[in-house]
Order: C-alpha cells, then sequence, then structure tokens
C-alpha cells in the first residue's frame, strides 16, 4: 500500500519528521510517499497561510494518485485544503485534526488539545465543533510559540508542552491529549510517558486510518459534494442552446 | 466611501452583473471598485474551486486597500477566502452569504436559500451552520443549473427559481428566500415581487453591510485570529539563540 | 431617510445619550427619531422590566411608522418586545443586542459582552444563543452597577468597564467587546482606544443597520410569525356558521 | 394546596375549559383558582399578543400570592411572559408547553405537537428548542385553526386535529403527541383513545407538576435571574454619592 | 397509589435512607415500594457498574408491576437502565438524574450538580446533554468521595459539599445545586437552608414527579423505541417461510 | 495482531457472517477472535436486549484480555456497552456504529443509515448525535425486517435495502450510506456494486480502525470516566475509620 503524506508548508525539515512518525506508524509493507509543499508558507499558522498552501496541496494529490497512491494524509493540523482534496482526489484523504479527533473520542470521554500559537486556538475550536467532537473537547490550548521554534528550541518546547498538559490534566480533567500541530510529531511518545495518559499526535494517527480505510476499499464518494470537479467548458453554450 | 466588490472567479460577464448590483444597492457618494478573479476558475461549483480561488483573491483585498477600500464584499455565496481575507485586511470584509443570513434572520423568523447545483447544498449548509443560523434556515435548494447557465439561458433560470420558490413557501413555509449564488443578483427584484415576499440577494444584502460597518468607523479585530499574519523570517533563529 | 430609535425605559436623559449616539452614527441626511418609553420602569434590568416595557414600545413603533419611520431600533441590550415590534411593523426593527452581535461576528473570531448586573448575565446567554452566536461568544460578563449608575457615577462605571475588559482580553482571549447596555454607548470610543481592540455599542451597529436594510428596501416579512396580527372578531362567529 | 391557573387571554368560555381540565387532574384536596386575563387580547395569537397580556398576567400572580397560591400555571401553550412571572412569584410557575414537554421526553422517545395556526409553528419551534427538547421533538404542525374556532367548530377541530395525528404517527413516527394550545384541552382523552397513543394536554401536565413541585417545598430560586426586581429608586442618588 | 421505588445497588443501607427520603416527598396515601439491587454492585461508580445493574433492575421493574405498581422511580444519578426500564414497564419511569433537571431548568436559569468522584462528571454531563439541559447547567463538581463513604464520614460530606456548593454560588454562579447522587438525598435541607438557594435531591424530585404523571394517568408510550420487547421466537421460521 | 470481535446477541450463524467479515476486511497476520454471546438474547432490537447483553460482553472482554487480544470490536450497531467495555478493557474497543459513522464523515459529506425496525431508529439517532455525526447523518431509516430475518429472507433483505438506498440517493441526496445492523453485512459489497456508491459495513469499518488504533499502541486512557473500576471493599471502613 502506498499512503501519500504531504507536508503542505514549505519547510523541508519539518517533513522529514513527519516521513519519520509516518514511517514509524506504518505497517510492513505500507509505502509512505512524503512530499514538501512547493511555494507555500514555510508554515502554518492562520487562515492565510492555509490558503496559500492549497494550490500546490491539490496539484500533488493529482500527481501522487498518478504515482499510484492509495490514500492521503494532509499533515497539518489545520487540515488545509481537506474538502478540496476530497474533491479532486479518488482515494481517501485523511486529515491529521480530523484522525486524532477520532481516536480521541475513541479513547477516552474527555480530552484538551495543545497547539503552537493563541491565534490558532479558535481555527482548531471550529474545526472541532465542525467535526462533532466539541462535546467531548475541554479546551484547546497553546504553548504560545511559532511551528518552527519548536524544532529550533527543543528544551523549550518540551517544558511548555509539559506545562500545559499538566494544566489540561488538573484543570480540564482531560483524559488524553492530542497534539495541534505536526511539528510537536517527535513529542509524542515521550510526553504520554511522561505524562501518564495517551497523547495523540495527528500524523501517526492519519496515516494508521489512511492504511485502515484504503485497506478496507472505501474510496471518497464521488456523489454529491465530493464529486470530481466539473468541466464546464460547454457551460455557456449549452445554457445558450 | 470606497467599497471594493471582488468576484472570485474570472468571468467578467458576471463581474458585470454583480457590480451592477453593487452600485443599485449603495448610497450616493459611495464607489464601487468592482474586480474579476485573475487566473481564478470561471465559476465556483465546489470546494477545489473555492480554493484555486483565494490566492488572488487576497492579493486583489491588498491592492484595493492600498487603493483606498474602506470594505471589501466577496461575492460568491461560498464566501471563499473569508476568514483568511479578514486576516490580510485592516477594513471590514462581508462575505454575501453571511450577509444575506443576516438579513434574513433580521426580517424573518424562518427562510429558505436556493442555490445552483445539488453539489453545492452540504458545502451552504455548513455555512448557514458556522454562521448561526441553521435553526432558522428551514432548508437549502438547488435549481439544478450551473452559475454560468443562469446568464445564458435566463428563461429557465427564472422558471426552475420560481418553482423552487413555491416549494420553498408551500413545504418549508419560508418567510423569506435567500438567493444561493451571486450569479441570481439580477432575478432578485422580480422573484420578490412575483413570490410576495422578501427575496435576499447577498451582493445587495453584503454592500450594504460593508457601508454600514466602514461608516460606522469598525474594522476588523487584529487581535487574535484575524490579526495580520506573522512575518516568520526569524522563527528558527529566535529560536535557536 | 428616518430611523426611529425607542428608548423602552422611561429615563429621559439615557434616552438624550443614546439619541446622541445614533445620530453620531447616522449617515448624512438620515432623521433620528427618538423617543422615550412612556410609563415604562426606568431601566431594565431583567425580565419584569422587559414585560412592562413592552405595550409601550408597541403603541410607539406603530405611531412611528404613521410619522413615516422607515425602520426601528429598540435600544435596549435586552432587545424586549423585538419579535412583537417585528409582527406589528412595516419596515425592518433592528434589537441592539442582535445587531451588535452580527458585527462581532463579523470583524472578530470570538467576543465577549459585557453588561452591567449579574441578574443580566443568563438573559444575554439566551438571547446570544437565540441569534445563533454561542460558538463565537466566550463568555458575558457584568460590572455589577444598575443601569442608572452608570451615568450617575461615570468615574466608577470607566473603571469596572475597563477592568472585565482587561480580563475578556486575558482570559478570554477576546478578540472585541460588546457593550451589553445600551447606557455603556458614550463609553464606546473611550474603551476602545484604551483597550486597543474594537469595542462595539448596540446603538451604533443597529442604527447603521437599521439605515442599511431600509436603505436596500428590506422589509419585515409578513408571511408567517411576523404576520400582522390577525382581526379576530369573526372567530366565534365563522366557527359556529 | 392552592394552584393559581390564570388563563392569559381574555376569553372567559376558555378559561372554564382550562379550570374544568385543571380541576380534573389536580388530587383531591387540591384548590383550583383559575382567572381569565383582564383587558388582554381574546386568544393569543402570536407575539404581539403574548406582550400585551403579560401586565396583566404579572398582577394577576401577585395578587394570587396575596392569596396564598402554592404554584402558579400559565395557561397558554406559548408560556407567555414565563420567566417574568417566575421573577415575580415566590411558589414555581409552570408553563404549560414546558410541562408538556417533560412529561413527553418521560413517556417517549420522540413526539410531535400540534398547534392552531401556522403563524405559531416558528414560536413554538423556538421554544421547544429552548426547553431543550428540539431533539426529541419530531415535527410542529398546525391543523390551521384560530384558537377561537376550536371551541366554535368542535366537528372540524376534532377531525383536523385527527388528520394531523395521523400524519405525525405515520410520517413523523411520534410515539407520543403534545396539543400545543390549551383550548385543545377537552379533546385530549377523545385523541389519545382513538389514536392509540399517549396525548399529552399542557394544563392537565402543568397542573399535575405545579402540585408535585409546590408539593416538595421548591420555590423559584431568587439568587440570580429569577430574583424579585430590584428596588430603584436610590440608583441615581447612591451613584452621585 | 404505588410508587416503586428501586435502589439499583446492593447496599440496603442506602436503600433505607432512599425509602425515608420518597415516604417524606409522597403525598398522603402513595405507598413506596423501595428495592434494593438483588446481586447488583455495592455502588454504582462508572458505566460497568451501571451495566451490571440493570438486568436485576428491570426484573423488579416487572415484579413490581405485577405487585401493581403505579409507576417507578429508579434511585441512582445515572440513571441507570432508564430506557430499557421504560420499554420493560406499562406506567412511567422516572429516572433521579432526569427528575431533578426537570425541576432545575423551572425554577431556576442555571444550576450546578454536584456529584461524588470525579470519574463521574463525563457521564451526568452526557447525562446533561442527552435531556436537553445543558445550557441551563454551568457546571457538574465533584466532592471527590466515594458513594458509600457518604454514611461512612457524615461530617467530611458535610464539609465537601458545602465547599462545592460555595464555589457554585460563586464561579459558577448557580442560581440551584443539584444533588448529583442518591446518597445525598439526607443532606438536601441542610444544605438548602445553609446557602439559602434551592437545593434539588433527585428522589424527591422523582417521586414527586412519578405521582403526578401515574395520577394524571399517563403511561409510557408503547408506539416506538419503548415498546415492549418482541417475541422474537418465530424470526427465523417467518423469515424462512 | 489479535482482534476480538464479539457477538452480543446469542445467535451462532450471525457471528459466522461477522467473523467472515471481519476477516476478509483484517490484514494478513491479523487473528479474529470472534465470539457469541453467551445466555443473551438472540437479536439485539431494542433498549432491554442491549441491557441483557452487556454483562456477558463485559466478561468476554475480560476473558479475551487474559487471552492476549489487543482490541475489541463489538459488532452490533447499537453498540451496547462500549463505554462499561471501555472502562474493563486496556485495549481500545470499537463500536460498529461509531467507527462506520467515523468512516463516512471521512469519505462522504452527507450520508444516511439504513437499519432494521422502525423501533430501533430513534435509538441509532440518539447514537449518531453522541457521537457528533448528527450534522453529516441526512435520515435514519428501516428496512422493517427483523435481524434473524435478514438471514432467513435474503431475497427479501436485498430488495427491501436497494429500495431505501434509492431513498436515501434521491430523497436524502447521501452521498454514502451507512448499513446499520451487523447481519447486513454480507449484503454489503453487493449494495455498493448496485448503487454506485459507497456502502459502510460497520464490521469491516471497526476491525480496520481496530487495527489501526492497537498498530499504533493506543490503549484506553485510564484516566477518569474509564478508568477500571474501583475496589470498594474498603469504602465504609476507611470512611469510618
Amino acid at each position: 500500500m502506498r499512503i501519500h503524506v504531504i507536508n503542505p508548508n514549505s519547510t523541508a525539515a519539518m517533513t522529514r519528521t513527519i516521513a519519520d512518525a509516518a514511517r514509524a506508524a506504518a505497517s510492513p509493507g505500507t509505502d509512505i510517499d512524503a512530499e514538501t509543499g512547493m511555494g507555500t508558507p514555510p508554515s502554518i499558522e492562520g487562515y492565510r497561510d492555509e490558503a496559500m498552501a492549497v494550490p500546490a496541496l491539490l496539484a500533488a494529490i493529482l500527481r501522487a494518485e498518478a504515482r499510484g497512491a492509495d490514500a492521503h494524509v494532509i499533515a497539518c493540523f489545520d487540515d488545509p485544503g481537506l474538502a478540496a482534496a476530497r474533491e479532486v482526489a479518488t482515494g481517501p484523504v485523511i486529515g491529521i485534526c480530523q484522525a486524532a479527533l477520532q481516536v480521541a473520542m475513541t479513547i477516552s470521554t474527555r480530552f484538551s488539545v495543545i497547539t503552537t500559537l493563541p491565534r490558532s486556538v479558535p481555527v482548531i475550536e471550529d474545526l472541532v465543533a465542525a467535526y462533532g467532537a466539541a462535546h467531548r473537547c475541554r479546551r484547546v490550548r497553546a504553548v504560545d510559540m511559532p511551528v518552527l521554534a519548536l524544532e529550533a528550541d527543543p528544551a523549550s518546547a518540551r517544558a511548555r508542552l509539559f506545562d500545559e498538559t499538566r494544566l489540561a490534566m488538573d484543570e480540564d480533567r482531560a483524559e488524553a491529549i492530542v497534539l495541534g500541530c505536526a511539528g510537536m510529531t517527535d513529542l509524542c511518545d515521550w510526553l504520554s510517558q511522561t505524562a501518564g495518559i495517551p497523547v495523540i499526535d495527528g500524523v501517526t494517527a492519519a496515516t494508521r486510518l489512511a492504511e485502515a480505510l484504503a485497506g478496507a476499499g472505501y474510496r471518497t464518494s464521488k456523489a454529491g459534494a465530493y464529486a470530481y470537479p466539473r468541466d464546464k467548458s460547454a457551460d455557456m453554450i449549452a445554457g445558450a442552446a
């Protein structure tokens, strides 16, 4: 099986971290086809960054399907372009936010999300609501570090992540933690062991769900909102006929 | 006052229809600065089209502010790029879907939306929910005609629009109709007079609300999720310091 | 254009503050027809006060339409009698709570409301939910001062309002503040400049929206729940026939 | 025990029907103190009628408490003035809509409501949502007869009520019916026997719940939104001090 | 009238406390038929305990109906087996959680629940949501004492309950308190008098509501989800025929 | 990997169908440990059946973990005992309803569920809401055949299932179908090919998700509501100390 993992931003170091996590999560025999955004922002920290990353992402989806991808993982916690990707793809497309929430709703009754910047909190809250997880999510928290600083200053990243995890356990009574940024992937095992509760990294969750769905033969429905884009060349002529 | 009205798709004829409606709606002394999407899809009919239209739209927002725009109207009923546009803009940004729903919730207790293609129905339903209007919206209906065919075959457009309006009044007990496509703008007055209930065209609604907000001095909040995009050039260095 | 602004309570000094704000907000050429409640409570601080203010308010709506009013603003943040006013009116009727929330949902992703007395908090929370803004409203806060004390003790009013605004920014991460009382109208500009985020006063917002809707020709739908009250004189006879 | 039952409208014949139902529902030893609205509309069919009935209703609540009433029933399905009545009352105040919905949620998983006029449908839908019963209510239906015609033309009332009940059972799969008008009280037993499913009349339900709550010693909370109205005579002086 | 009160757990001392409360709440002439779970867990503190208590509870419902019970009260705040009990019963079945919430929604606008163990908080939150009370419930709190310790260490129980009540009043601005465990029944009057706001004990509330519903002749609907279990003996034969 | 699949009812033929589907869905090397309910109802058609099946199911979970099960699938669409099973289990526990809905929310924007008996419709609707999928689920439909008749009369089962699928596509505009009964498992491929849209069988979905979660090392959180049941033997003594 071939899973296409796209990091929508243009930072190759982050793609490597993501690819490592995806490969560690994948079953034997699964090929991880990891890709970096081309000409996209170096990190996705807000609606503009999301918007600027999506056209390249859609092109990458199409190229990956031509290469034989069975499923796709969008490896950014804002799930940028998820609906559009499903529209152009034939195989299932998994967003790491939706995947992580589905796992969190399966292994806990209440969880909190910890992301990078405070400005992303409402973005993620709205995603949580759109995915039907609002009643299970205690709170979306932020460590107040930019995405790229996570890798540049790992000691601060760990310290702040641990602090927010403690608050999530004590104040929110969170039973599990969802990591709200693909760049936190490599801190997942450490944090889970240190905190003593499940910590869910979206890259891992999404890679496994992508395998699960593709392996079962599920494909994106082409009836309705995810149907392939229409060819519009005849619209005005047909209308005028 | 100067209102920037952007038609996100690349069909100039549709921009003219939209600009006419915006000018008809505007107060004396308001300048309508209408623009067509550059290099974007000829119509917006799904998530992919939306995604492909947004980068050009954001650039247009910035150029318009440099020209002195006081507010912006995104003239496509899917409100593509609305959050991203608010992030890059200083003035208020009005989506025609959100504006039309706000008017509908002010002058009726229950309304229905009529759009073009069935595939857009879930897209609009999700917008209605995100804007907090789900409990007021009876149903999102579709005339089953592509956007560009509305103009190419106006007789069919009127007939199908009237049929759905009758169904909305009889089956949904809709007290008002929201036109779910910017390309229906020029049918609004006719339909309202024929049906005998208020019909709300988003271009008209959004132009008036843009004037209202800009005139009162409201600007998009720059604290939080709509803050200007961060300059990320120092992220890794700062982190490494 | 003629906008009828009704202060439902019987305190004329408060009507003057409201009328000043409405006139400051209105476009050139708009006539503000401001009115004080007749025989109503001196302030609206709870359900009983609301109920006692509505019959006079409905009579005022009818008189104002006879005088040529194009739209109406109910200048009390509880939006007392809003649905009933829409039923008797022909033009649009704007409640300052609903108007302020519509503006807040357009220029921010998360906001908090600050009102006068703690007892009003659940009242406003229920309005926020009914208007579809609950997912955008972080919290409804109270300065714990009666409505009329705002004007009698402006120094305390400013101090307490500023304190709650700071809490809203720090604890709620509010991106905008909605003033939850018509009597706070004259503190809006000061607070916005001091706090550095948008502050939305319902009188300003509603006056502008009233102009916007009336100017576009929108009228309250008379099909359904806002239809004019029925003449019931023939009910029993017709039934018995 | 003394239960005060107020018919908010001014039609004494309807009060007699309501009083009969309340007495039939009451336990031995319970005194039903039934009252007709003074100077209120002859029927409550919309927001204006509600608003015009509430001031007299609040006065009646106070007089009844002075006479020794232990609890109050507002016998109109729109529950007009319910919150205001709770604010002025010491004993519990039961609305027949809320009471009927509480019973319906206890003895069925899905129910439909049948009211008089189509214009009341959104009014009742909003009440159902506010009382937390929206997920249990399949549909609010209307027989399309004015309130007073129910009594004037009982044969039509029965026929139309039965027709809508059949539709509720077949189309909605309603497991119980809630009668959405106090004027349908006397048709409850007949309809339940004819249809073969539980039919819930709000007057009966509310009378029983009023007894239940008053008998257990429950009183309306006076902390918060239902606290007695404040004495405002000192507001401006205290503020100025 | 005969009300069957079943304590689903197997601790007879707790049944006595519950029976005392039910008898104190009941009207003269009502017979309380109290029963202890047979072979069930000593206390219900989680989903497993609930599950293990239900089969015996259903058998008890059937036996009680054979003895002439008019209605049933399930005296555990998790409302274990409530839907299943309604399916097998003819009379109404009242859960003490649902009953307490219905009372709380009638006499206050906002309330908090105080239960025993933190692990029960999500369980009760989900019940509150399922009963349509989430918008009225400020918070579910826990005293962090096991059910059986309430009776074993009453001094600590009182102290912790009072502490949480103060927090509910100060932080949540709760207007009423709902006791979230049947074992707290005997602390209700003391707490209400000490705190000065209504405190609602589910056993009292449910006993009164059971009387109210049974006395009005309401029975569980047998159309739909609460219909008696089907006799399945002929399924495969009929299918094969 | 070892996946424990429990059919909560006592019909061994149905377990065989379920086990075949699970084995067909499983990856090479995964061992399916399928089990039939012991002493439970022959089919699960309502709340009583669910309740009677859970104690045996919990015992089976514990035995399976002792045998080395890595994850569990509860193969009944009502997800009976799901929360209780998670409380006693160490590995993840997947309900076929929740799993199917998660897949449906990933590959479509709107879907409908088709179950067996009309009485199960509200049961499943409530599950859909509890899992956060209500806004994506168009409708829960029923073929009106008992569970066991599906196997006894396969021709009718196919015909009725196809009819409801057509209605779901035409009336609901469902983009995918969720099979609402474990006994429909073997009709999944046929129906998907015939209807031309994705059809999701919960056994397949849950087996794949169980593999995905167990393979990633996820275990049920033991902090909070899914913590192992407490040992209560010391409660009263400790309290009395």
